[in-house]
């Protein structure tokens, strides 16, 4: 990340392709026991948050995240009492889980408090659900957490960064175990799975892992317009439901509800798994 | 585009959001009657060809924008002899349309031949279709052409740079009438319509003058890494038939044939028309 005449730019981790966003102010910056933390105001996506460097979340964009790995596996589960969130200290995800009223409980498992209190600052928008009582923020260590949570998660998302330092972990199979072992026998884990153009790689390695656990496991695209190369994908692994599956007692709640959302529809997701022949072959689906 | 540090950087034409390429060696430059004509050896794309300093091809991406826009309008379309491309002096769009044996004749109207000859050198993979005895290339003024044309295509791509100069010209509504009249009466349109995170204005009135002309109008999109914001949308414009209709006598030929593509399929096909609400809205459908 480098600030030159007023831009931020960031450099894909294989330092072949950049992002550069034309920058208003700089609105905070710290040094956290486990990264550093920096907000911009920017011109093209708003605000815009970053740690050690790496975009994260930013007003323009954050919707399809936060959308996308809430209702897809939420309209898929048949009993959703449950879900953790691993990551996701900005609250986006969270938000978009407490819409469905019945949700009780929501657990969020970040290790960084400074995440959240800079984002309730910043991004209140996004942190908005975390006051719901259903929601626990739990400030610890994901990988200790989802170990000692036993078949208790109807749904998991894992809210990472890119698999790189620390973050790896995240994206071996002993991962998928323990997250497997920590949902229902229904459950559903969701993640970001990279930029396909640019971690051809990474992508299938991923996906291996995820199918090494899981008995179904697909993927499909968003945009990410702050992330390296726009494209990206995420994961749908699931002990028993496709992704297509939607849970017919869910119809009329979502048909309601999607009016108010800002990317999710429901004939969206039934199309979304529909992918093309590049995005098969970098999941080694083919 | 500027050249700092051996990264190649493209802003949108916004000027809010770029994107950087790491260059390996600057292969060729041209100032032509028409436009500068750059050609890049990057690290992250491969191969890239550049008019007016504005990114357009790249080995790494070009079979995305080639198949989708010609694939679809053909799957759809009951009968298909004549194609015209406007712009697309790379040829790729050509390379796609000549896979399918029952096209006649398909005819490239590019203003610059120097576009097309350089091409040649450089990317001979988009423009190995050229040689094709069905196609005609045509050295000409892409407005004067179409006024020229009545009922006489089955599909017309028109495969344009942004709106901005010249181009400009290629997204009124004025143009897109002489389109439908240059269309016989089932004919299909395919055009790019722009990046909506960051031209929301732009394509709201791409989409309005579209409207004017043709009575189906329909938006799906397709990544192109090169392009500024990635996420890039396409206009199917059509007199009859909607895009998802695809042609019962053509499922077993391409059944066949998209085992060897690199993005397109039907299943993608049928599926990609089912829009985002963010995308919807950006297109001025809600």
């Amino acid at each position: 990340m480098i600030n030159t005449g007023g831009w931020l730019t960031e450099e894909s981790f294989h330092q072949k392709y950049s992002m550069g966003f034309k920058v208003k102010a700089h609105l905070h910056t710290e040094q956290t026991k486990y990264q550093k933390i920096d907000v911009y105001e920017t011109e093209s996506v708003g605000r815009m948050l970053l740690l050690d460097g790496k975009t994260m979340v930013s007003d323009k964009d954050e919707f399809v995240y936060h959308e996308v790995v809430s209702h897809i596996p939420y309209m898929v589960s048949r009993s959703c009492k449950k879900v953790l969130i691993i990551g996701g200290g900005d609250g986006g995800v969270v938000r978009e889980f407490v819409k469905h009223p019945d949700i009780e409980r929501v657990d969020l498992v970040e290790i960084d408090e400074r995440v959240i209190e800079v984002s309730k600052k910043y991004f209140p928008d996004c942190t908005s659900g975390l006051s719901d009582p259903r929601v626990r923020v739990l400030p610890e260590d994901g990988f200790a957490f989802i170990k000692r949570a036993k078949a208790e998660y109807d749904i998991i998302v894992v809210d990472s960064t890119d698999p790189v330092d620390f973050a790896s972990g995240l994206f071996t199979d002993e991962f998928y175990q323990d997250v497997y072992n920590a949902l229902t026998e229904e459950g559903i884990m969701m993640n970001q799975t990279e930029n396909p153009f640019l971690d051809e790689w990474g992508i299938k390695n991923i996906y291996n892992n995820m199918r090494k656990v899981f008995p179904q496991v697909y993927s499909f695209n968003a945009p990410m317009l702050i992330y390296p190369g726009v494209y990206w994908t995420f994961g749908f692994s699931s002990k028993k439901y496709r992704p297509t599956d939607l849970n017919p007692d869910k119809l009329q709640h979502m048909n309601s509800l999607e009016r108010s959302l800002k990317w999710y529809n429901m004939d969206w997701h039934r199309g979304t798994f529909s992918i093309s022949n590049f995005h098969k072959k970098m999941i080694g689906q083919v």
